[in-house]
């Protein structure tokens, strides 16, 4: 599933660890996550014989969306109807549920108007415009190193945000390309009340369930249906995609518009090494402990294993996409061409002698940094408290920190709490979403547990921390309590700013207090001794191979809305040739009735009156990743042809590098998507208002 | 903790895959595991002014012991008293527990000769000789290969053993050495009717739990005394340790006398490789994973919590074990060196025309065989069950198996299953040491289900064995289904052969029957095409080493006895000094009252009447692995100053290479023992029999 995976990003997401460097070397063949700004029009229509107009390309850019929380989506009517996966408003659909109506298993449907349900925490962005910011950025910059080149870059990039984000329906990011190559302002519309519409049941949504994620022949529905809401209203969106009315055909060409999360493919290989033999292992290690303690928990009862259903599915679907970049990671023949790409490239520079000056070090400077970072590592994600896996402890970090970052000026304060962010902020921390406290402590004592196994007992922080607790006692008090559970006095807490949150006495609220220093020291270590390292060498080899090598490539991904074109395309696994497309029929094949390969009671009672060989889900060849989930699928005609939701096993090394042959993005194929509305759902007003 | 790694190795052992390979290169210091027959007297004499006598040797040889499970032990009295670590007889403490009486928590003292408790599953061997077979050998695999070659060595081991072992109280084991450079045949004497005498409380005997194992400083009481029984009588032992008046002192030299299970320090670069990217990681995950699902389950109650406490105790020392192994060859400078050193040793063969005709290849025969290994490993380990952590199941593939193995001549059968093996067969077999079929079905639930994952739900194999159920279905119908938890009924079946077997209606044994077929060709397949190549690769290797670089080698540990010596001695780490001796007093200012660091009442109540400075824990430069857990260790009077249990964190590279610096044996020191047994225990029996 190709949600952004932040779940094992996270701890360097917190630090914007910016690790994807730049521009790819060669972009061949379909390979290309391409910025809207910069499609390669020629090249599309040498291979595929249609050039997009720049209307064209206007019109498929107002017609995309981003559910902020790590998706993509589309917008599919006039009416503000939004297009995107199950397991992309699978939080939402979660949360909406209770005890006597859990739409997880059950699917959910708005009959009419009025049961359209919001959603606590989903926000849509669209964008709308790409402004260039490249100098503004460099002349802040320029001649500083170190701390104060950090700072002056947090610094402008929070004015430049604040001066376009005018009202809070809009949304301005200033956006890292080509690892610093460009800076680009990406404005959005930002909609906050969206409501759920549709979903499916989990059973077909993720058919075939984890043993099944990242495969394929496949049979899922993965999709469900949001609206967005404007004052109250159904949006009256201008831009739209239209329906298929044939689908796709094997050979199609298909493109993808959507926001695919980080690639790495221009790391160098210092830092590959470190992803192989430290980050991506350790975190393994980390989510297959997870993924243990969760399976178990749901042993509990029917109410906990509810509870932890999501969190367990994004901590599996996390597990295997990082197991695919390890595996990637760790064949060798990758991993050589990897080494003998840098080092030609090295050999380029070296025997230029002005080149060699300003970037012969950038290399061995980025290995020292990422050094330096592997002696840290353990310290940056625990004193910041990022492997606690605690909700409350989240907002706990939210009031402390952002109360007090809020008395500093904007362009001062840590980026997540800049003027521009704070929308995002306080929709999260304000949600009614339900919080659940036996899984909090579950959640937290097992946190606890591992930062005292990482750090070991006799660290000064992990003994500041318990004391004399065992930390699943610890665990218990705080989550027992503390009353952050409320979303009211969350809220209260924010509104009283720094004074109340200083006069709490809420222990979740003392925790956070009581770590803040050790979190913020170890960050300001890290941004100011590693980072800027790390960024200004990367910047220096990008620029390198920007003059050396021509500007006709696309920049490492960074959740931003991209292009890529492509076809269906079956390949070749171990042997045996793939077909690109399923058919319906062959979910009733594979289903033997137990879980994870039990068809809902809607589809077998709908059987007979499906048309079986109606085509299910596809394989094509557009460059995608984690991020991309939810995109649409469409044609030269801009018509919906399919809903992007996964990719297959191989395309998990697309971390580091696309490989034609056998690299698939998969999709559900449009005319499946209608034949179940119609015929298992009859979701007679979604399908109304799709234009065929 | 240093029993041998069963739990990790498991996959490996069933297949006698060798990985060890061959002499070090250069034993320097205090680096080595000697056979007995091959001790460097006059290096120890060169360094530390003593030179062992044969007969010195003889007695120390005599005194030491085995468990045949994977632990080391030493007799300290004339009475058949065997000193061992908790951990090493904590399977037997458990399986004598009860809901009433838990021996794990509370301890266990028979303070009458007639409270002495058999062991339902422990061996004792005593090493008694050693003959070189090595000729007999090579010539029955002279000049053959593949599937021939490794008949051919398993047939004549197996009627070396038999012809040794003329009654059940002898064991008679050929075992390889040099990875093929010598064959040996070990004699033993083997004991099977061994009862418990004493065992501390877990709360002291594992000390700071899992964050403390595999660290140093240290405050563990890791002991237990077993005895020896034979004809109904406790043992009149010749041989035994004397008990050391003085206790050792920093400097001072010390032997250890033990079984060290495995060591890889001549494994080729490819084979590193493949344990570094491959089989280290993956077997990690899935050790995280039942970690994380034991913890859990511990939740559902306090006798599922005893019930899988020793599960649970052997995950988390294996993971421990495995991630400083996987530590140590992701490090690059080791891994470098290794490179290295192979590619000198290689030019050195090809300078020399014999040499490099005869072992030019072998190299790359190795690193072929190695990646047909990798493409077949998953089948490998999972057709063959290997990962399915029933109990039940191990009974029921010992029944299909080993009756089917015994219709056939000694030297045909699957070496587990010659004459030489059975009496440990059926003692495990036929012992009386309690099943719990709920914890039987959670781990056979999640080893179907990581099947399910390893192989994919495609997987002709795993259609097979889930046909339509899902993998718990499957385990609980399996489990509730099976009678086999009864030994009664385990010792009919296998008591009527081939025919009773098969006519068993029990789920589980049809379970068994069903795999049969598919573990014996995968298992074919792997010794007929990779094994005998890598066997004979690397015996060519070795040979060329012994003709090129001399004999004053120690083989790889093969879990046969090694003497090994060394000194008390510090060692620096993170910049500052760690004293080589901790006090019992430490004990008391680490305890923080919360699980792993509570001492248990005993202690506290006996605290004022303890000498507190008296030495507890202590650091060694013996060279040490996993196996020579309960190790004696002794003075050159061979009297104990100490009992091996562990090994720094550093010391589990030692996996891979010896690092006098930093690689440190840890045991509990002589006079810590002789103070708890006197002044908290009150165990007089014991202490009685201890000659000092």
């Amino acid at each position: 599933m190709l949600e952004v995976d932040w779940l094992s990003r996270r701890p360097m997401r917190a630090l914007s660890l910016c690790l994807g460097l730049f521009v790819a070397t060669l972009a061949l063949a379909d390979e290309g996550m391409w910025t809207y700004d910069n499609v390669p029009k020629a090249r599309i229509k040498a291979r595929y014989g249609f050039e997009p107009t720049d209307a064209w390309l206007r019109k498929a850019m107002l017609s995309s969306a981003r559910l902020a929380g790590g998706c993509s989506a589309s917008f599919v009517s006039g009416s503000g109807l939004v297009m995107t996966n199950h397991h992309c408003a699978r939080s939402c659909v979660q949360q909406l549920s209770t005890q006597e109506h859990d739409f997880i298993k059950n699917g959910f449907y708005a009959a009419k108007p009025e049961d359209e349900v919001r959603c606590p925490e989903i926000e849509v962005n669209q964008l709308t415009q790409i402004t260039d910011v490249t100098d503004r950025v460099n002349k802040a910059t320029a001649g500083l190193e170190g701390e104060a080149r950090k700072k002056a870059e947090v610094a402008v990039k929070s004015t430049i945000s604040k001066e376009c984000q005018t009202t809070p329906d809009l949304r301005c990011d200033v956006v890292t390309l080509y690892h610093g190559g460009q800076y680009h302002l990406y404005h959005y519309k930002r909609y906050q009340d969206v409501r759920l519409v549709f979903a499916p049941e989990e059973a077909i949504a993720f058919f075939g369930g984890d043993p099944d994620n990242f495969m394929f022949p496949r049979y899922d529905l993965d999709v469900s249906f949001l609206r967005v809401y404007e004052n109250g209203k159904p949006l009256k969106a201008e831009h739209y995609f239209g329906w298929s009315k044939t689908g796709a055909k094997d050979g199609e060409l298909t493109f993808v518009s959507g926001h695919p999360g980080a690639t790495e493919r221009q790391l160098t290989v210092a830092q590959l090494e470190y992803q192989r033999d430290v980050a991506l292992p350790e975190r393994l290690m980390f989510l297959a402990q997870v993924r243990g303690y969760l399976t178990e928990y749901q042993h509990r009862g029917p109410e906990q294993k509810r509870h932890s259903n999501d969190v367990l599915f994004g901590t599996e679907n996390s597990y295997k996409a990082l197991s695919g970049r390890f595996q990637a990671l760790t064949d060798k023949t990758l991993f050589q061409a990897k080494v003998a790409e840098e080092n030609s490239f090295r050999d380029k520079v070296a025997q230029d002698p002005a080149q060699k000056q300003t970037v012969g070090g950038a290399w061995d400077a980025i290995a020292k940094a990422t050094q330096d970072l592997k002696t840290i590592r353990k310290q940056l994600a625990h004193y910041q408290g990022a492997m606690l896996g605690s909700k409350m402890f989240g907002f706990a970090k939210v009031l402390v920190q952002g109360t007090a970052e809020l008395q500093k000026p904007n362009e001062q304060r840590y980026p997540e709490f800049s003027d521009a962010a704070l929308p995002e902020v306080t929709q999260r921390l304000f949600s009614k979403a339900p919080v659940y406290p036996e899984l909090e402590i579950a959640r937290l004592t097992f946190g606890l547990t591992k930062m005292r196994e990482d750090l070991g007992p006799d660290d000064p922080f992990v003994k500041k921390v318990l004391g004399t607790d065992s930390p699943e006692a610890l665990a218990t008090r705080l989550i027992n309590g503390s009353k952050l559970a409320d979303p009211v006095l969350r809220e209260q807490l924010w509104k009283g700013g720094a004074a109340a949150v200083k006069a709490s006495t809420d222990p979740m609220v003392q925790f956070a207090f009581l770590i803040d220093p050790d979190a913020r020291a170890i960050r300001q270590k890290y941004e100011s001794t590693i980072e800027p390292v790390i960024t200004k060498s990367s910047e220096l080899i990008a620029r390198a191979r920007f003059q050396m090598e021509g500007t006709s490539h696309y920049p490492d991904a960074t959740f931003t809305l991209r292009l890529s074109f492509g076809q269906v395309r079956g390949y070749d696994e171990s042997g045996h040739h793939v077909n690109p497309l399923t058919t319906l029929d062959g979910a009733f094949t594979r289903a033997t009735g137990s879980f994870p390969f039990a068809l809902p009671d809607s589809w077998l009672k709908a059987k007979s009156s499906l048309t079986l060989g109606t085509p299910f889900d596809m394989a094509t060849t557009n460059d995608i990743i984690g991020g991309n989930s939810g995109s649409p699928m469409f044609n030269k005609d801009l018509e919906i042809t399919g809903l992007v939701f996964d990719g297959n096993i191989e395309s998990l090394g697309g971390e580091y590098g696309f490989d034609e042959n056998v690299n698939r993005a998969v999709a559900v194929e449009s005319a499946a998507l209608l034949e179940a509305l119609k015929k298992i759902y009859h979701a007679d007003r979604v399908v109304k208002e799709l234009k065929r």
